[in-house]
């Protein structure tokens, strides 16, 4: 078992090291075209989908956006998508845990990247695995949910780290649940000092508007 | 790449086999020593931790109980846990998203087994990985919460496909979020006709009798 391990370590360095240069050959394709990527990360169920469905709605009469779908297994996810008129493209993983960056290499030719401003790729649900990819975006946006509590900055920091902005989701259920934004926000602010934060409520559409903003100023600098 | 990955497909597979052996052996090792063990899995912040704390107050009358914590790193629920009473040992996965085989067996001497009659382990929070890897359980057990959504079932199955227990958590929530308890049942039996389904919600300590009366049992029979 510990020879396992061995040949287990080497090969996941292997493995990060061959992702990351894959991932910076889509990072280049997509400066060419002139399109920014960033890719949704959360645990499962903390609403990456309908902020996705939100934030077409807010931005598409501005910019042309295409959507990378990340699940195990299931085209639940992109169908709803689908519906609001974006491209979409669905990846399943067939068990694995995370997208990494030649999952989305295999699947961008199905885009005209010169037609799309803002690509957005929502990875699998899962607060682990997908901070270790680099798919190669622009920037990482991680959702928090505010029913996930407030400790969770303190276990599972690199999520944290990796990211530009912290969604924190969920709000309208403060009143009804042990979560404190301000330890969500201390927390992650001492991991990374740089996140920019966000309280909404992607369901009762509270908040959105300085995620948006946020958004239209990285598109407007491309 | 394409090589990497293949290596990496066989790897997966021997990694796996190891990990069987091993869990067998952990199983073998509670059968002999009387001690029934349960791996309790689900995405982060459901609350796995909150059950632990609830089931030991309930049961530690008549059993003794000792948990095994999983975390990425931390201490912060090994702390609460021990704050029960209960014998406690933290593993750190350093990264890694789910228990093995390995990381049980390297932690079980630091506990007298012969005065056990109930081992808790908590997994690592996450919906994917951990539901691929045999500790040496005799049931996995898992919950999942409400404002995660009804969709989970589809999107997640082989943790439904794999548990013996869904604990459906914060139902307290219901009045608050979109999410359909009868199509979580309904999702989830269809993947596994054995699962046994409670309501529950730890806050609110509510529901959780059936939970205690279906371990009791078990560990009657063992």
């Amino acid at each position: 078992m510990k020879e396992v391990f061995k040949i287990k370590v080497t090969l996941v360095k292997n493995i990060l090291e061959a992702n990351t240069r894959i991932a910076e050959q889509n990072r280049k394709l997509f400066a060419d075209r002139n399109v920014m990527a960033i890719n949704i990360m959360s645990a499962p169920g903390a609403g990456k989908t309908t902020l996705i469905e939100r934030t077409i709605k807010a931005l598409k009469q501005n910019f042309e956006i295409a959507v990378i779908e990340g699940d195990i297994q299931s085209t639940y996810d992109a169908e709803k998508i689908a519906a609001t008129g974006a491209s979409v493209v669905q990846i399943n993983t067939g068990g694995a845990c995370h997208l990494d960056g030649n999952m989305i290499s295999e699947v961008v030719d199905q885009f005209d990247l010169d037609l799309i401003d803002l690509l957005i790729i929502e990875n699998v649900g899962n607060l682990v695995c997908p901070a270790e990819f680099d798919v190669g975006e622009n920037f990482k946006v991680m959702l928090l949910s505010i029913p996930e509590g407030d400790d969770k900055p303190l276990k599972y920091p690199l999520i944290f780290n990796e990211s530009s902005v912290l969604l924190i989701n969920k709000i309208d259920l403060l009143p009804y649940v042990d979560c404190s934004v301000e330890k969500i926000r201390r927390e992650s602010l001492k991991i990374n000092p740089d996140l920019e934060i966000f309280e909404i409520s992607c369901r009762k559409e509270e908040g959105l508007v300085g995620w948006y903003k946020w958004l239209e100023k990285k598109m407007e600098k491309r």
